[in-house]
């Protein structure tokens, strides 16, 4: 096979990129000076040499434990459970959150053959029961299926251990339009209205 | 900058490829197993390495000349002239052709500031002069204005070199909707017209 041919290879089996989106990439690289390739295969295989999950929350990171987990600043007695290390960037870019977090590694799928022991349930329960320092988990899977089956076997799984369970609030989107909202959604802010001060 | 950062950066440097969609690629290769980044990095590598351009046609290839030019079963006798190296591949899945190509490294813009010497005309030049091997010189830049000027400019060149200089045909395309064709393409197709035989 050519190294035309292999780059574009390589390059199709990234999620979301067909062969002919690959083929256009393999062409703007051919154009790039050397140096450039040589950043951009570096930075890559600095992925499996300088970059591992943090061993207290599994986040990835250059240093274990990671900045996260490693700033004094975060509140170590609050734990939101994310399903996976990318959902952290979505919560920290929110601004509006100070603890600390856990990643699990995907959520509970029987049909994919996903159970509980695949995921980092173990290391969660061990670091709540470790003591008693963490006070509050918050259970932000998604809120698609799956997400709403692992955060309800969390809740199961944390309830022994004297420590608040809470699951982030789903409802309308901000911004969103009633008009255009699924009926699922629609229900579930209803069902978790609130009382309005005056 | 840490190298999960790195990775994003470099990635966001690939054409249609937002700081988003890095993101999620990066993520998606911090799960790969680390053979398969090293592929990925070694094929990036390789295009520095093993590839170059064809010293007859420009086209990239592992080989000098190309696997095209080096083919005894190519009519040499026909050159089709294209933009890029990438519009080969698209030439060639048609099946139609079975000449050879001369690729031109881009396209005439003066307000892009690329001139005449900037593309390879000098190389198809004298490539057509030298010995009257070839008869026939297929302009196949793009339909665009760019590539209509190219074409232009590139006829009156060949002008005086005996050979035939041809264009390809501008028109609807095949399955193509007279209701959604631009007034151009089909001012285009009405002019380029051809009896039909009974």
């Amino acid at each position: 096979m050519s190294a035309i041919e292999d780059v574009t290879t390589e390059l199709a089996r990234l999620p979301g990129i067909g062969r002919k989106t690959a083929t256009r990439l393999t062409y703007f690289l051919l154009k790039q000076p050397r140096a450039a390739l040589a950043r951009l295969a570096d930075a890559i295989l600095a992925l499996s040499t300088r970059v591992s999950a943090c061993s207290a929350c599994g986040n990835w990171s250059d240093t274990d434990p990671c900045p996260i987990c490693g700033d004094p600043r975060r509140d170590a007695s609050t734990v939101c459970v994310v399903e996976e290390a990318s959902d952290i960037g979505a919560i920290e870019r929110s601004g509006e959150y100070r603890g600390v977090y856990h990643v699990l590694g995907g959520h509970i799928s029987p049909l994919d053959g996903v159970g509980p022991d695949d995921l980092r349930i173990d290391a969660l329960q061990k670091r709540v029961a470790n003591g008693g320092a963490i006070r509050e988990v918050i259970l932000a899977t998604n809120a698609s299926m799956e997400g709403e089956v692992t955060a309800t076997y969390l809740r199961g799984v944390l309830e022994p251990l004297e420590v608040r369970v809470s699951r982030i609030a789903l409802g309308l989107p901000v911004g969103g339009d009633l008009e255009y909202a699924d009926g699922l959604t629609i229900a579930r802010a209803l069902a978790a209205r609130r009382d309005m001060g005056t």
